[in-house]
């Protein structure tokens, strides 16, 4: 299979040497306007041929799938014109600016046939994969609340906040994770540089006794990556700052109960057991570049497919409509919601 | 001096083993209503008379101050009844239940001319002191945020929510250490087992581009203890776990600036030196003593006088209103604006 | 029964509570040559008596026990003085200054009847509970290497140096874990500031495969205490530092084979689940007195009697004669080999 | 210039890509008995010429540099043709296998005036250069102890232990931090698996009361980088294991003294600031190979020359020499003495 690569800054090297890995890719095209970019890539990646017009790649015949690695505001043209030229399609997250592009890429893709798949790294590591599991099989009880640290000194982006570049990890890992579906949003931020939010505070709303909360933060003396998330029989803690034991799973809880005709509840605490499971520590990358080929190759859906991508996007965007309207509520359209996911190695 | 204390479970005790201490103090009157927990403190302290009726300790010309560490209940009441009967008032964190009893008990000392303090213990710890300090001076520069996470497992209290357990800490700190009022707040929780939110983030919403959030939680499988600033000139973090280096200040920050005819904006990032100043470890509760006998000796007002505890349980009571009300932002009544408030040892 | 307590410094007050919660205890009375020592205690405690007279005490036949606190100089003159007299006895640690002192005690005891323990309080804390049960149970596998580090600024000793003072501890705690007997010691450190040693390296030599080594120091910037036990099966490391998972068990190891013909060595890493058991968190000081006196009512030998205390002082014997001969290796006597020994609640 | 590396293992490649980044490098030539390894080398980097044949390499006049990362086996004889054929050398550590190679080397570099240099990057990173500056700056005082703990599980090397593989590191880092030469070397370790030790505690003797200890361990179940230096006037610790702040200075220490007449001696700890310095984050290698460069054009003595590869060269052989005679201390000789060594941007 022939794969291109659009757009060679920061993360579209990183696909190009994952996919060059792959059996199955016989060649792999770089694509980027700028020709000292491509020059780099070149330096790089012995093999790797270098292009800067999209527009003879996509009518290449050869060429069968299409990463997008360009800044977002691309994300939607490009994807676009690459599945209408029958191409399977990667697209880096957020997948779109908006739900309507999202919504137009994922019936495009229906349309044609072809594989997309939006690519939300951190569902691929070991760590994510360990939480999904101990949910899945029952073993953290019912998911009671989910809450993640997101901060760090910059990369203060030019064209998007914090919320669509910090908070779409965290977005991502929850709609993977918890199988019903969140039904509102509600943010507060601030901008203290200029005109884009560098801190914010999201919470996410759902019909049960469950809530989620992101604070993601440039402006940080320390960089964290903390998720926990409490459940009834268990709780966890994913620290990806951690060299080792990044995820520790605690048996701690409580129960309470009030015995007949007595007006004191009785609270009882479980302090038992942490252990932290071994972690396989495979790049998650080259999962992301391999379930894509098989994703391909089988016509099964990714994990991550159009639809994952938009309802990602349908949080963020209602996360940002709250952040201009005060922390207002803002609910979530029931059409976004997705299916039970699976494992990756189920 | 003769001090009372009322209320000997768990925090009691501390109170009368600080009032011995101190050299001003000629005895130390423990009253409660449950005989053998004054049994336990005639065992644990020789010095300490004990009796189970307030009304004989209030009528007592010899008893100039009184502790009230009670459930908060029971606070308003007996303060009230303390201070119509020209005694001194030390009484513990939060205050009162409500804005409108701790206006009647500020209003009442004024007239008695009586001292009033609230027990808001963690101001008079060398941490705060410190972070007070670096605000003032000027070191920290202009506040941006303060982020405050206050995490463990349990205790569940049977009459107060987390919030007023546990974010009392934080607001007291918040109020001492930024001297422009808040003017609204805003608040989610979650009642995983009972009628009161073991779980809550509240932010504190100020009319400049500083904002305050807390996230005070019972249900976490680890204690955290965490307080960041971020300030125009420097960082800081308060780590109450660590059993050194409590409070570290960072030289990190964010330059952002545009040159003329220039699209693209120009971020750099400071990253200096981060240095842990010695903390001289003396005990808060130790000083909370001196300081509300100094300022029963000179007149001088507490730090944490009647204003500020009202001030505190306002923001409680509209964090409060707000989790009852879908995290509608509530907003905060000028009239409980607090001065500009000093070092403890300026 | 009646307590005594000689030596009212900074730890016979701790045992003077403890005794004091023991309900078979009915009276603690305490002794100290310095009379303001005493006022504090009396001060302190309620129902203890106080005296000046060691004499007095040990001719007092209502004194069934008594526990020794002064420092290490004084520790075989009372211990001997009590014992002759009928008393049991509880010592500090290190038992004595030297083996000929600590075997006069052993028979001496032996001779009366009575019981003799010291008081290695580490061995009764949880963690150290739970090494020896991962050692007993076999969990660990074969114990390869036992290397622990305890260090901190400070306190110096005017009459001990780092090996007496915090040495013991480690001695006491690898004798207590390890069932067989080591044969040599040696040791190298520094005086830095006056003729005692503050810094030690001290090597543990067995006629296996086995090795123990412990670092000590008082001119550390940072207070460390750590164990690690590597076995063939498991290893563990006890962070005394920690305010919770003290103890962590990693199942980590490796597996060498080589395949016949073949010259490379095959190695084999094995990484999996590290664990942390939950501890359930009782004072171990009142681990001891009841230890102590169960010991006196069942006639049972302590865990750490006289002949463990000696064991512990043979080994810091032997380690101050390396000491002054340039690290020599300095033989072990076989006959202060320690039977295997069991847990407390096995 | 034209540069030759020889061995493609897992170090090889990282020297050529350092090379390549080098502005006065016009090609690097890869040289390795292995087919497959060169195979990879081809894949990796565009412009490197490959060649099995060292002789070739060696008589090809237009190669000026040879670095060489092969096993330690082949050190002395490659070194030794290459500067033979008159070409500048850089090794590998640890330099040679013993003290008699080491020698020749030195002798035929200074005889054919080529530069030798040994790779000891660790002294070309941030942390050891902040080190060097804190000692030569005086502000750490007067060096009183040296304790580094280098602890992993793996990697066990076929064919050298565990001291010629983790300690030449601290060797090499305490020669070129501590300005007075070491006189003797004590070693201890231990065998668990096949014929070389995976657990040594290696000493190293001065004349003064500096003293160094080396705890290295192939069997540790997590993974330590740290290194203490404590000083007369700071203390500074280095913990290669933290993402940031790996260098913190802490102002901490001990004054006694003993007034006239007074047996006590007054101890004084002194408990001030800690600060963590920024460090620029440049990759070490790269240092590494620029200064091999730059001293290759100016004719100056690398910092990690000849003779100071043959120090830790003596250090290393003098240690295992200890292990095989129970811990002996074994005399360093003199003639190895280094001279006062720079910083590397001084």
């Amino acid at each position: 299979m022939v794969v291109a690569v659009l757009g060679c800054g920061y993360w579209g090297p990183n696909l190009i040497r994952n996919f060059l890995q792959c059996a199955e890719v016989e060649a792999v095209i770089a694509c980027d306007p700028n020709e000292q970019r491509l020059e780099a890539v070149r330096r790089r990646f012995r093999w790797v041929r270098t292009t800067t017009s999209v527009h003879a790649l996509l009518r290449d015949p050869a060429v069968e799938a299409v990463a997008i690695a360009t800044p977002v505001a691309f994300h939607h043209e490009l994807a676009a014109a690459a599945l209408r030229a029958g191409k399977h399609v990667l697209v880096e997250k957020p997948m779109t600016r908006n739900t309507r592009e999202a919504t137009e890429l994922v019936m495009l893709a229906d349309a044609m046939g072809c594989t997309l798949m939006v690519d939300h790294t951190f569902l691929f590591t070991d760590a994510v994969q360990k939480l999904k599991e101990l949910i899945s099989s029952g073993e953290l009880g019912k998911p009671l609340y989910f809450d993640s640290v997101r901060a760090n000194l910059g990369l203060f982006q030019p064209d998007v906040n914090v919320v669509w570049d910090l908070a779409s990890h965290d977005a991502a890992i929850l709609l993977y994770l918890i199988e019903f579906p969140p039904v509102a949003v509600s943010a507060v931020g601030m901008r203290h540089y200029y005109a884009l939010e560098n801190l914010a505070y999201i919470t996410v709303h759902y019909e049960t006794d469950f809530l989620a909360h992101f604070h993601v933060n440039w402006l940080s003396p320390v960089k964290l990556r903390t998720i926990c998330i409490g459940g009834s029989r268990r709780m966890v803690i994913y620290d990806d700052m951690e060299t080792s034991e990044k995820v520790r799973v605690y048996d701690r809880g409580v129960e309470i109960s009030s015995k007949e005709g007595e007006e004191q509840l009785r609270v009882q605490y479980r302090a038992g057991q942490m252990y932290a499971p071994p972690l396989p520590n495979q790049e998650a990358l080259t999962r992301v570049v391999e379930h894509f080929l098989r994703c391909i190759r089988t016509g099964q859906r990714p994990i991550s497919d159009g639809a994952f991508g938009r309802a990602v996007v349908a949080l963020l965007e209602a996360a940002e409509q709250s952040l201009s309207q005060c922390g207002q509520r803002i609910r979530l359209s029931a059409e976004y919601s997705l299916p039970s996911l699976p494992l990756l190695f189920a």
